[in-house]
């Protein structure tokens, strides 16, 4: 096996337990290998860091896999990973029936993801030495979790920098890839086919139950609400009227079935439109709405575009808290890791300032459970969800 | 009414919503007052800022109250602010049995804090400009929420500072202040003359509630325990065994109680014993705990004394640790302000490294809804809870 020594001073990162290390890390390979294969990693006084599988294409050269000298990366290895990550989530999930298995990094499988969508589950493997792995994981997959069947979502152009072709399509049997999940009491149509990413955002699972107790009676917009699921927490919650507005068809011809199938048909309407050009005009026609949602894509995926992306959270949040009522609700969430916490609410503290209001924080919120976060890993703590009372 | 004018550049914080301004902020006061008096506040630019109470004993004078220049503080204005308060918590807990009614700034009543404990409420008015009003708030609080009675605790020596006396008492007909309190299903004995502050603390409840799913048959240490709450969370979600410690005999008495009331009597057992020490007894016999709750009274109430904070911090994270199995989980709080939530997390991940173990982040949890925080003013944001496990 290969040996990968890293310079002086990049050991206190790695060794807190971040699983990534970088190509300008490394001070030399000895041995040889391919890419995708498992290399063993040391830091500049010889001392042992871990074991992770290599590709010198990616910036991130090597993911660590394991930290123990003495654990091989063969297929038990897999099946001790896959195990304890599904026994988590059936250990801190109330319900399994949608929750994300696999996490990457925070399961300590880099790089692989698996979402199960009822009794089907949607996979990627985004980096070389996981892709070289995917037919023992599918297998135990089907082993551990025992789906019906299995779609592969691996159409992420990440996958490009890793050398590997953009893939999608059924791995195994074909099945409808329309599959209606079941949370909280509500029903959700996932595309495991044409969705965003695996399919559905579980993510906000937690941060959508968190709309109980403030909706009731009052009318709700829900901006870039893609498929409508915060729209049906606020129909279930009690909501007079919602009001879902996204920029994508596809999209909006879901949430309309989803507001079909839970029987929220006559509550919920949707609107194709940019939120940023809607909720201008929404102000200058004096609509209000007693809660207001702003679950945007992320604004910025690198370090670089930080500063448009403020001014984007400033904006929406601004016009979105201008619509609010006193004492009304807006739920602002972020899901750039670059958007710090502390920015975000010094961003939407600006915003309040500037459009006059007092704002009172409720609740603070991050991912679902199903979504952990690796405490060395800040790349791992990524969605922010804030429940503010506008004043 | 007096007029304070802000020196410039000092308004930027206030105006944003922040209600305190500091002795030093204050260029000049024109008109005379009385300590305690309502003044209004214009920023240099002679733009209308607020009205507040003003004391100059305190560094911080004034305590905005209105930002509305046609708002008087009067008994129509407390019956307003007392209302609104009472009316958000009806909203967003679940159970009012027992709660915060009243958390001072963040309910903009400073300095006012008003706890429910079954029938009975537990009032501080912590600075002179509140206290002036006491008659007016308990009036209106027996109106408004109507208890069966109200104890007083102002034994707080922030009220020194403002000139008033410490009190302790009833206000108006006697009662047995041992209250029982139903929360989540529990029951808890609350000493609302001589428990700490004002008798028990509640910010932690939704905290309490999270242990769900983590506990079931394993063996957990529940560290500067007091009266036993996270205990019996603990034993109520399926522990096998509990073990309190704490340093205070009076606090164990009631948690003693606490499990007896419960059922939990052959579950939970109490140590009375200094946690620091205990845990490094602990490490060295090689106890072992599935679940560590970490949740120590603040080490620092003040910016200067946060390193010796973090010195404590990382003890009490990094022994905790110790005594934790792989997958097991660390319960780990901080109630200093000054300890800020990303520093908190980087001293909870330094003490993982030099335990040599990674740490997964479950959740990141803040104080219970009913303690709102003031987007503007980072003080109200004090409480910290990260739910992790470890590897």
């Amino acid at each position: 096996m290969a040996k990968a020594i890293l310079h002086q001073g990049k050991q206190k990162r790695i060794a807190g337990g971040h699983p990534w290390i970088y190509r300008t890390e490394i001070k030399e390979i000895v041995g040889s290998f391919e890419p995708g294969d498992i290399v063993e990693v040391f830091d500049y006084r010889d001392k042992f860091v871990g074991k992770g599988y290599i590709n010198p294409a990616s910036q991130i050269t090597i993911r660590i896999m394991t930290r123990n000298p003495l654990e091989e990366v063969n297929e038990e290895f897999f099946r001790r990973r896959i195990t304890a990550a599904w026994n988590y989530r059936q250990r801190v999930v109330k319900d399994t029936n949608s929750c994300r298995v696999i996490f990457g990094e925070a399961d300590f499988l880099p790089a692989l993801i698996v979402d199960k969508f009822g009794d089907y589950l949607s996979v990627q493997t985004l980096a070389l030495g996981i892709d070289v792995h995917k037919e023992t994981i599918i297998r135990l997959l089907y082993e551990i979790v025992q789906p019906r069947g299995i779609y592969e979502r691996n159409d992420v152009t990440v996958r490009k920098i890793e050398g590997l072709p953009l893939i999608t399509g059924f791995i195994g049997e074909p099945f409808d890839p329309k599959v209606v999940i079941h949370e909280n009491g509500l029903k959700f149509v996932v595309d495991l086919e044409g969705g965003q990413k695996t399919g559905y955002f579980l993510d906000q699972r937690e941060n959508r139950l968190a709309l109980q107790g403030l909706v009731k009676g009052g009318r709700v917009l829900d901006c870039f609400c893609h498929t409508g699921t915060f729209s049906m927490y606020a129909a279930k919650f009690g909501a007079r009227e919602v009001l879902g507005l996204d920029i994508a068809a596809s999209a909006l011809e879901t949430a309309r079935a989803n507001a079909q199938l839970n029987g929220y048909g006559d509550i919920c309407s949707f609107k194709e439109t940019n939120s940023f050009d809607e909720l201008r005009a929404m102000e200058k026609s004096g609509e209000q709405f007693e809660l207001v949602v702003l679950d945007p894509p992320a604004f910025t995926k690198s370090k670089g575009a930080v500063k448009g992306a403020i001014r984007g959270y400033k904006e929406i949040n601004l016009r979105g808290m201008k619509l609010i009522p006193p004492g009304g609700f807006l739920v602002t969430c972020s899901c750039s890791y670059h958007m710090k916490e502390e920015l975000f609410l010094e961003t939407v503290l600006d915003a309040g300032r500037d459009a006059g209001r007092e704002l009172r924080l409720v609740e603070l919120r991050r991912q679902a459970k199903d979504h952990p976060m690796l405490l060395a890993s800040p790349e791992s703590h990524y969605l922010k969800c804030m429940i503010l009372q506008v004043f």
